[in-house]
């Protein structure tokens, strides 16, 4: 095992080497292939293998749904990605992606039950990724693509979207604007606002911050009250050195800094760089601002910090130690639950939707004290430091999975009803 | 579950009914996908994944090879078809294959420990076959090609050798042609018969037959005393109708039929279609014939029958039922075990000839009472009647897996050294 020297090691050495240690041993990596049926006689493996599973394959033959009946298929989600832009660490390429994605694909089993696997593509242009993960993607019930950089990722999930027949979601992009939306949504409340009336500024154009804002649109946001910033200011109608979905979010507008568009504004999203929000900055916001610092794991402004500055805040971050945190696993785990527990096509905007709505109801609720216990607190009631539900709440997986089921079920993308007494136990 | 009808079925419905249960329930499909690593807690999440996963992954970017201390990729083996070959059902595409690949997969585990995923792949041309399973061979200790028909199979192995940078296999060729060499090499020797001086009928001409005769003739055969039959007959050098992988196999001959070549001839390899063996035909070969008749479930010649005919003969089959079994299943969880753990590049000739020897040599060994038990006989002893392994031998993984690892090392392809006291239990 590891050297043991922790006695001169500081602690982010020692949780370095703790990191190392839990991928590598007893065994490389964290998840693994297992036999669901019994293997150990001839006549389980004349079952399983030649010549019983000729009956299955001619099944599937004759009709391609039964696939979903006699195959791991409708239980399995894939993880894909080419490693462009991993965690906060950038483009390190396919290979360095795979203890994240194998990561990924641990919390889909550990939150969902769902069997999922990593794929890693090494690839030169935008259609051969496409083209690949297209070629593969029936065998998979759904598909997870992970840490690929913007603007590709739009592209990708567009054209991977049309061309497959199960679901394919981008979690950096829509993951983190459902969990956004429905901690925004209420902190609005909460705050006494309305969304329609929120000047709003998003600090970062990436993927992330694209998606948000545009979910944040569908769930009643004004686009001309938006104003998104990249590295070089804000984004407005005259750059011209703009993206396809940039120019979405350019403003007519003659502000050009994050200090001209923060006055006033009632929303602030970061999804960019430690320190990047100033306190002068923050104290020149609205009244009852709304913060959401998730850069990771420094925060846009610290939480501290910027409760000095403004009494009158609601925060959230990206940071399991502070209130609030905004953490895609409320979401994925279960949006491709109840979206492959009815074998929806897609995942489409309704279904979205209900995932925050039943994200941001759950928050509203009593806290039970298993939950209370793994947060490690005597108390969690629905304000200001508590926003959303932590991300240990098992009450995610029914509430989240049932309400996106059911959204797929009533918008027509579902090819199945939603099985009987769906998620009650 | 099913319905309760078995009274009014037929021995094959209650055999088909049984196979489709065992898909069907209690969940669909054989695989399943499993935390290796605790991940209960907070505290566990966050080696899993953010922030503890960054460690790997800086490690990966920095040497590649740490991908295999820290990641599921070295246990890991792809089984990769189109569903062009589906055994002997035919081209059903790549749907219906999955539950011949989810098998495979299960036989890996059971037998050799391996985890494996199954990967249906569409795709209209070779070239793009070739391209999506390179794209994502990274993701994989290994690659097992299943199912696909020849003769795209011999391009497509080939082109994926060059490519990738791990082992890829095609089982329906070399782990045929493993198994039925080291069942033939032993059966000329109990003959007494010399395998240079051999005259060699294989009937059939697809990817096991092209396989079996290349490795025989690397294990002594001459190409001149085989003769290669498809269904146009004799494989001659005046033909013109041959793809490049058949004309490897053109004889300079005037004989057209099998009646032709079958008269003299020592050995008989069946890889075609049911009773296409007479048993005047049989009657024709040379002295104490041998006589490998795999076609699948019903032979090129009933063992029964050929028995009555020639008494002197030594019989294999692809049948459970019968002695001596050809069956793949001896070799490929093996050769991948071994192959995988000492991180070879390729398996090569070597390694295959090492597979082999290392059947053959088990034959001749006393068996173990379980295996007695297991196969439900009393004695099995090196002869006519018992020529290679039973494949519930438990002694076949360390012995297959440790000879391949070894003959991976001398012959050069292994990335890391042979473990220390390798499969010594």
């Amino acid at each position: 095992m590891s050297d043991d020297n922790s006695q001169v090691l500081s602690p982010e050495e020692q949780f370095r080497q703790q990191a190392l240690d839990y991928h590598a041993y007893p065994t490389a990596g964290k998840i693994s292939v297992e036999l669901s049926k019994p293997a150990e006689t001839a006549g389980d493996l004349s079952l399983a293998y030649s010549p019983g599973v000729a009956e299955p394959v001619r099944e599937i033959a004759q009709n391609a749904e039964n696939v979903y009946k006699y195959t791991a298929k409708g239980n399995m989600v894939a993880v894909i990605s080419n490693g462009t832009a991993i965690l906060g660490l950038g483009n390190l390429g396919p290979l360095a992606s795979k203890p994240v994605m194998e990561g990924k694909a641990l919390l889909f089993k550990r939150f969902a039950g769902l069997d999922s696997i990593d794929i890693e593509v090494k690839h030169r242009t935008i259609e051969e990724f496409v083209d690949t993960v297209a070629n593969i993607a029936d065998t998979f019930g759904g598909i997870n693509l992970e840490d690929i950089k913007a603007p590709d990722c739009f592209e990708i999930e567009k054209q991977l979207i049309e061309r497959c027949d199960v679901p394919v979601f981008h979690d950096d992009q829509h993951g983190t604007a459902i969990v956004t939306a429905a901690g925004m949504l209420n902190a609005i409340e909460l705050q006494g606002k309305k969304l329609e009336d929120a000047i709003i500024v998003c600090l970062g154009a990436g993927a992330a911050a694209v998606a948000c804002m545009e979910l944040l649109i569908k769930c009643g946001a004004m686009r001309e009250k938006i104003y998104m910033l990249d590295r070089k200011g804000v984004i407005h109608t005259r750059r011209d050195d703009l993206n396809q979905y940039k120019q979405l979010f350019a403003n007519n507008t003659d502000k050009r800094t994050l200090e001209d568009v923060i006055e006033g504004a009632d929303l602030f999203l970061g999804v960019s760089g430690p320190n990047l929000l100033d306190p002068e900055a923050l104290k020149l916001m609205a009244d009852k601002p709304i913060v959401f610092a998730c850069s990771n794991p420094d925060p846009e402004i610290k939480p501290e910090l910027a409760h000095q500055v403004r009494s009158d805040i609601i925060m959230g971050t990206g940071r399991s130690d502070y209130p609030n945190q905004v953490n895609n696993v409320l979401c994925f785990p279960f949006i491709f639950r109840g979206a492959l527990d009815v074998r929806a096509s897609e995942i489409n905007d309704a279904m979205k939707l209900a995932a925050v709505d039943a994200i941001r109801q759950l928050a509203k609720e009593a806290v039970p004290a298993e939950v209370l216990k793994a947060a490690g607190v005597d108390k969690l009631e629905f304000g200001p430091e508590y926003i959303i539900p932590k991300p240990m709440d098992p009450r995610l997986l029914p509430r989240v999975a049932k309400a996106v089921a059911n959204a797929a079920v009533e918008s027509g993308v579902a090819r199945i009803d939603m099985p009987e007494n769906y998620m009650q136990s």
